[in-house]
């Protein structure tokens, strides 16, 4: 048969791996689709940046458009990145019934349902595994493996960056700024490394993940996006001696009234797999009322693990060739006019338990005004732990873990302690979830 | 759409587990599917014994055949277990050109060669996710989420029970016999635990994986099977001093010379995520050289996680139907005619560390004589143990983990070290795998 010819727009670190993956294991992956996938044409805005792979056969173009007007080419991969040209070009590609890979989860987040309406019209599919989790097949495995299964709740360590800047903390006691600028040399992070450390690359990926497993539209916007750059070395080690970890999760919860979209720090109980998730590694929890709970770990960035995705797209995309539309795995997992609108609650109605943070005088009658006001706005207290100051200081560390409690009513609690005459005027809230 | 109409053969927990599924995620799963999914017709060997599922609307009977022969069945689902009937009985749905699935690991271990031969031949699929892993996808992840990598190795906690027992030594000092009886008790293990323990349940599910991972038949016959049952707490103790943790994994690995097939209980470092998975719970680490690490985990057993797995089947078959057999997913993840028989290592050509365990006399010299032995067989030792004898016992304990060596190598160094003068008579011999 003969082989399959892919376009490929953007030759940066991710298409290059894509094109030294795809010719190494050439051999492996036609055992697989049972025909060759070739890269036939390339475009990238600078042709005379040297590549980290063998170019030889490509044609290449500084014009995206030349690869996508290509009439020879069966499926573009878009690489780009962005919601510039990248949008632009996946439309235009979809326009001319071409299929289309990307690993772009801003495009997907943001313009999703377009795309899909759009691909749907024209009978052709845009595969985007790549987009959420790196390597990690996560996309898959909700979409199909768990079609048997109403999803109640999933959680995820979505970003690399984040993971290792509280592994580290963590491990050796690190302060957040200190991190972020070592991850920056190593090239984890960006130098403007907003999206990552402020939760926004994440609540994208959440994005996708909540709309695949509980058949409702992207919406991005809707979103509760919480970054850890507030996160203190005093309350990483706080949680440890609770026997907690904190990590920076997306949480996506279906309840009776709605469902919750949340990136945010979160303490989890040490012993759970999902906090021996350490550095730049992800994971994705999803708790299925069928299955119970799995999940699904590995490297959530990087060249080679995200071409790996790239390429599984390509051979599914490949297989789905020749078949009816209609028999396709749906985008999002369930049919497009399936998809159900459910209500995304504000951050106020979302239900966790918390770890609070603050600093009190140590005189008696402190810690029984804030119980207090904990038990009038009937907030259960889990543990507590007092720390007498240090010398020559005359504020006590107080922490207490709550059972959990809609926000609303713990916003409520937090603003009454705050006005009590013995507390300083800042309680800190970190989220916190059981994930049992 | 019509409804796809399944007959289903063996009505026990599983079973009951896919009626009940099926019943309560109708909607979801019809959402997903793009049409319903319902069982019409079941058989059960005895219908007067109660199920844990609402029956009404399935036409029962006593006899498979009459399920199998049924024309209006679209889909076949095995779970009667064992390669007698369910033999017979899969073969006969292939002959009727009916598609299969099974959560039967032995038989597609023993007999998936033929079974897979024949359903090509007559353009019908067996899926068999439930086989492997029970509800965790690690079937679909390798088969098709991997398709663009050259799988290295894999190693998984593949038998819950094993894990179990391994897990509660561990945690709570407890004895293998005892821990046995309550897996018992509980429900886990059968009454002949063979299966379970002696490695034989691992053994069949890794076959399976490492034909999907290495495009190999299935060759259940030359797995290395070694079981748990000779895992004594003290051990299990040492291992934990040194790092370790000891898990009953099955383990096949791509070499220059072969493929290394072996279930054996192992020493992994405890910072590895898959040493951290415990009780009843499984999971699959794979390496591959574009994704590199990721692992699976979840629920190995049990009615419900079975049947998502089963129910995840029926979905893929569904949009199977209608699609030209040459473009689904091959039954072993490559193209029959692109399966290659790479040669099974004998174990004594497998290359692993080791801790091993012996009593020595307490006197000057004795380690020097074993690790002389060691060196001369040019094995690398990467710690040492050494425990003084309890009061009125004359025999130290030594403990020592080596670098990896071939097999053979060890078997000698382990003759010569029986044969010293000054030690007991028997080593124990635990392989240690670093999975990194």
């Amino acid at each position: 048969m003969e082989a399959v010819k892919v376009g490929l727009l953007g030759l940066g670190t991710v298409g290059s791996g894509v094109v030294r993956v795809l010719a190494r294991n050439d051999e492996e992956i036609s055992r697989r689709a049972g025909r060759a996938i070739r890269v036939v044409r390339a475009a990238s805005r600078d042709l005379s940046v040297r590549r980290d792979c063998d170019l030889s056969g490509i044609a290449l173009t500084d014009r995206a458009q030349d690869v996508v007007d290509d009439p020879d080419i069966d499926i573009v991969v878009e690489l780009i990145g962005g919601t510039g040209i990248a949008y632009e070009m996946v439309l235009r590609a979809i326009d001319q019934g071409k299929h289309v890979v990307t690993a772009n989860k801003a495009l997907i987040a943001l313009h999703g349902n377009e795309i899909f309406a759009r691909a749907s019209e024209r009978g052709v599919t845009v595969a985007f595994e790549a987009a959420v989790g790196g390597g990690i097949p996560v996309i898959k495995a909700i979409r199909e493996a768990l079609a048997g299964n109403t999803i109640e709740w999933l959680a995820g360590i979505i970003n690399g960056t984040g993971n290792f800047i509280l592994s580290e903390m963590r491990d050796k006691g690190r302060d957040f700024e200190d991190v972020l600028s070592e991850a920056q040399s190593l090239g984890y992070a960006e130098a403007d490394p907003t999206f990552d450390v402020e939760g926004i690359d994440a609540a994208h990926k959440l994005t996708i993940l909540a709309s695949i497993a509980f058949g409702i539209p992207l919406q991005y916007e809707r979103v509760y996006t919480e970054g850890i750059t507030r996160i203190t070395r005093e309350d990483v080690t706080y949680a440890a001696e609770l026997g907690y970890r904190i990590k920076h999760l997306g949480i996506a919860r279906r309840r009776d009234s709605g469902v919750e979209l949340r990136v945010h720090p979160t303490l989890i109980p040490h012993r759970r797999l999902i906090a021996n998730v350490d550095g730049v590694m992800n994971a994705v929890l999803v708790r299925a009322d069928a299955v119970g709970s799995t999940l699904y770990y590995g490297p959530g960035a990087g060249a080679e693990p995200t071409a790996s995705a790239v390429v599984a797209d390509l051979v599914d995309v490949t297989r789905a060739l020749t078949v009816d539309p209609n028999n396709r795995v749906p985008h999002l997992a369930f049919q497009p006019e399936a998809l159900i609108d459910l209500p995304v609650l504000p951050i106020g109605e979302a239900v966790t338990a918390y770890y609070l943070h603050l600093r009190a005088q140590d005189r008696p009658g402190v810690l029984a005004d804030i119980t207090r006001i904990l038990g009038d706005l009937s907030i259960s207290i889990e543990a507590v732990l007092q720390r007498q100051p240090a010398e020559e200081a005359t504020d006590a560390s107080i922490v207490i873990v709550t059972a959990a409690v809609r926000e609303a009513n713990m916003d409520e609690a937090i603003r009454r302690i705050e006005a009590l005459d013995t507390t300083a005027d800042h309680v800190t809230r970190i989220r916190l979830e059981n994930l049992n």
